[in-house]
């Protein structure tokens, strides 16, 4: 069982500028959240398989537990990473947050 | 570098219902997709940190590539995991392929 943060961004109205603050900017203070095991982020094009549904970018925050999660993302790091969002995500982004159990 | 079949259930009428069907036929179909390397599923509630979006379920499948994942989902295994989806996610759901890199 790990403890996830899946994050759906919007298209963008300028893709480049996004993708220069996301992976110059918001990766690297995601990166220093506390307990964060892994994050991974989609590369090229989100392809939607069903009406709908547009995504510039998916990127998934992985811990260990639900506790560790929630410890991660009210530290100051955390803190820092969720304020970093309206200097790029403008278009909004879906934020789910979830257990996650291999099967 | 993986890639990504992610899966969003949107709310069913009967929950029950879909779990049953969701963990009892769909999951053994999904997991005899050749070239399949993982399927994670949410457990308990997925939480909506932004405003809209409301899933009852989420379904993550790995693929080693996109070669592979596009191979699988050809084959008579994963045309018979697509087919069953009218069977209980009558609801909808948003399923979106994509490359994923750890970062």
């Amino acid at each position: 069982m790990t403890a996830n943060v899946l994050v759906l961004y919007n298209p963008p109205a300028d893709p480049a500028a996004f993708n220069s603050h996301y992976f110059g900017t918001h990766v690297p203070l995601a990166k220093k959240i506390p307990g964060l095991r892994s994050i991974s982020v989609s590369e090229g094009p989100v392809n939607a398989m069903t009406p709908g549904a547009s995504y510039h970018l998916i990127a998934e925050l992985v811990f260990d537990s639900m506790a560790d999660l929630q410890a991660g993302m009210a530290s100051p790091e955390g803190q820092a990473t969720g304020a970093d969002l309206p200097n790029f995500a403008a278009a909004g982004a879906t934020i789910l947050v979830y257990e996650s159990q291999e099967r």
